[in-house]
């Protein structure tokens, strides 16, 4: 059986994967990319296509559909489907990377297909290569860094986020998809006093990548992250 | 003035260094790497070393001095001292970069460099290129991800961490330095029913990598993490 690669291309600039990433592309003969509408682009797709360029002929070169949906029945439905093509190459004897934006293990596509590939062949070896993550980038880009004793705390806000224990106790939050609801999210910041120490950093890593003071945010784009540090700004 | 470049080389492996870093690297007429002792050596200059070979021969390589010692005093005069050393050839026209394990952003020495230099050179430009942080490469080698609405933390050991609101509010918590305090850290784990939930490694991203379930673990190295997911281990 081959080996399952879950492999992080990083935040957006193709110049952001490593080493590693890039020499594993171009070895393996099956390349998988996600994409969320059966017809639509794939983001970590085109950092794939932009490094390798005519050495993608020589390959298979798969998009995956995983839709956008809540709808957990239709979701499993594609994985097992995304699964179903991955496990066939596997059974060939092909090793297959699987990419995604940033890093495999930050909330990225990889686990579900991980997870519906080992359903289906149990002995699959996996392995992930780990990238830079988003993160990292809009924490650069944002002129923020956490040190010594410092807390971190990174919070989706399409789950929970306003708790009042977590503004108080860590030193920096990081809210990932803040520009879904940015509204509530600066609201909330706002009665807490924290507004001021917010930043929102959005499009990382692209050409159209910007910084704002929250304050001076009404409108945010979906993939936006919203970051706070205590002292830092 | 030239630019001050924080860049990071990934968490050891220096195939996991990523195109930009390494293209800066053989760019820049100066590079700069931390070491915790005078005489002693630095694991970001090694990565530079073996990445860059008989290249480094036309820079200036300069390894600087960053104490490990919890007296104020004394660090922030070696802060002052390797700042000026980055300053003056900052003031030269040379961009300089500093390279440090992992992502700059992420725990590293790069915060005091900058802090230092823009307090004796207010007017340099500074730019950070984010590395594969430590927490994504050993979340890699972990076999753990955070997914969907899951909450992250990530709580040095050396301050307090001792939280049960954390421990109950957040899905994944990774402890940093987990080797230094691992007796501490263990109990606390083992009292709240979480040890069976965490792993701990070891060394990531050099030949002697390891992970184990962290119930296992009577002593670890202290640079060692430990990471606990409420459902995924």
């Amino acid at each position: 059986m081959a080996t399952l690669y879950g492999v992080g291309v990083g935040p957006g600039d193709p110049e952001l994967i490593t080493l590693k990433a890039l020499r594993l592309l171009e070895e393996v003969p099956v390349i998988c990319a996600p994409r969320s509408r059966e017809e639509g682009e794939s983001l970590a797709g085109e950092v794939v296509t932009s490094l390798l360029g005519e050495k993608l002929q020589s390959k298979e070169f798969l998009l995956l559909h995983f839709p956008m949906t809540r709808d957990r029945k239709v979701l499993e439905e594609a994985w097992r489907e995304a699964a179903s093509q991955v496990v066939a190459r596997l059974r060939q004897g092909k090793d297959v990377a699987f990419v995604t934006l940033g890093d495999p293990s930050f909330y990225s596509t990889f686990p579900y297909l991980r997870q519906a590939v080992l359903a289906l062949a149990p002995e699959t070896r996996v392995a992930v290569v780990p990238g830079v993550s988003s993160l990292s980038s809009c924490m650069a880009l944002g002129g923020v860094w956490v040190q010594e004793n410092e807390r971190l705390a990174v919070i989706p806000v399409t789950g929970d986020f306003s708790s009042d224990t977590w503004l108080n106790e860590f030193d920096c939050l990081v809210f990932l998809k803040g520009g879904r609801h940015w509204k509530k999210l600066r609201e909330f910041l706002a009665a807490r006093g924290y507004l001021a120490q917010a930043r929102l950093v959005e499009r990382c890593s692209t050409p159209e990548e910007k910084v704002y003071p929250a304050a001076e945010v009404e409108k945010a784009p979906y993939l936006s992250q919203v970051i706070v540090h205590r002292s830092r700004f």
